[in-house]
């Protein structure tokens, strides 16, 4: 079933207002009289729509019946991960969305080898907003998971040990798997998952997070590439959680 | 740490012989007097080695040391993914041998756009090993997972079903879970995977994989991509058998 997100304020008086992308969208995809789709607020909420009215600039949408958009896991999970180069962070932040990411932030670390900044960081962080969008309403998600960046490694860090469990993805932890630490905290109602660049985090930068309260994990003992890294913490995230 | 795959033909009287790519590769690599390095013989078992003698057609390496590839997974998991547009199988065969898949299987399916054959087919699978091989090396498998082909969709089911966890991941089951069908079988040695193309399966084909033993699951409210849901699927088992 086609899906749209509208902002809250388009919605008022039982009539969703669509306009811009989306009424070209509705335009194209020639919805019949009659025929259902949904509007989601972005905040949680699913109205189940028929089209009413469309013109040049606006389609109205009548608003048959509303409940929470059932796309939203109950888990609130942050993925960091480091800048990455080529199309990794689009791949990551698509798939990130699918399964069930909050929000998506990206930070700079010591080996990565691309770090975008100024006018390139805003036009790739739009880009990578876009994305989330697209996959947001292609996955059926209540919410458009965020994009966006953190000035320094250590603003990453402050903002991710927040979280219930501030899971470090680690190549040189040995001891603490990740399903261990999520066992141990079942009522957990945030995580946040720090990833590294292409050639990992190194040392200090793991003893800076852990004095900072990361808690370091392993994910095995096969290497996981930097894109495969963040999916495969977030995949055991929802599965813990009861998710999957 | 540099890890070759070798025949284990190629490996007797505590050296390990290496010709062809394997050769260009450690005479690119540098690799210096006394510096350590993996030979594997792919059947898991880890040498560690040093360069014995390097000539134009094969290079001596003396074996050290043994022990069993630690990155191999306790479970047997197969991935059985229906032919998927673009590079979307070449994405896949990478993340699911990282991830610890023991092989990929390539089937048609009623609503698969791409359906290789003949000399393309061949071709194409060539490639895919090529990418399994080169992912087992860099992610420190003790095997090289195998890619093949199921000439038909009945042919596939017939093989999938034999696994102690015959897993459809399939988008209308609503009830089972993955994670409670998982939890139901603590003690799996083998698991299939069973994932559909862009568009889903049919009615029909679900209800035959269920006919011939499959076990139908849903991973979730989200719908995921064809190339999303194997990985996520394959790390759920990873989790669920404690090798995350």
């Amino acid at each position: 079933m086609a899906r749209f997100f509208v902002a809250a304020s388009n919605i008022f008086g039982g009539i969703a207002y669509l306009n811009g992308e989306d009424l070209d969208h509705i335009k194209a995809l020639r919805i019949r009289d009659g025929e259902m789709f949904t509007v989601c607020d972005g905040e949680g909420t699913d109205y189940s729509c028929v089209l009413s009215k469309v013109d040049r600039d606006t389609a109205e949408v009548q608003i048959l019946d509303k409940a929470p958009s059932k796309g939203e896991p109950s888990v609130n999970c942050t993925v960091y991960m480091a800048y990455a180069k080529g199309d990794k962070i689009e791949h990551v932040v698509q798939k990130a969305v699918e399964l069930g990411a909050s929000s998506i932030v990206l930070f700079p670390s010591k080996r990565c080898v691309s770090r975008p900044e100024g006018a390139a960081l805003i036009k790739k962080t739009a880009r990578y907003s876009k994305i989330a969008e697209e996959a947001a309403k292609q996955c059926g998600r209540g919410k458009i998971p965020t994009v966006i960046t953190a000035p320094s490694y250590k603003a990453a860090i402050e903002q991710a040990v927040r979280a219930d469990v501030p899971l470090f993805c680690y190549e040189d932890e040995k001891e603490l798997s990740i399903k261990t630490c999520l066992e141990e905290n079942p009522r957990m109602k945030t995580v946040s998952i720090v990833t590294g660049p292409e050639g990992g985090f190194e040392k200090e930068e793991a003893a800076m997070a852990v004095d900072m309260g990361m808690k370091c994990v392993t994910m095995g003992t096969r290497i996981l590439r930097c894109e495969t890294a963040p999916l495969c913490a977030l995949t055991a995230v929802m599965y813990a959680t009861g998710n999957l």
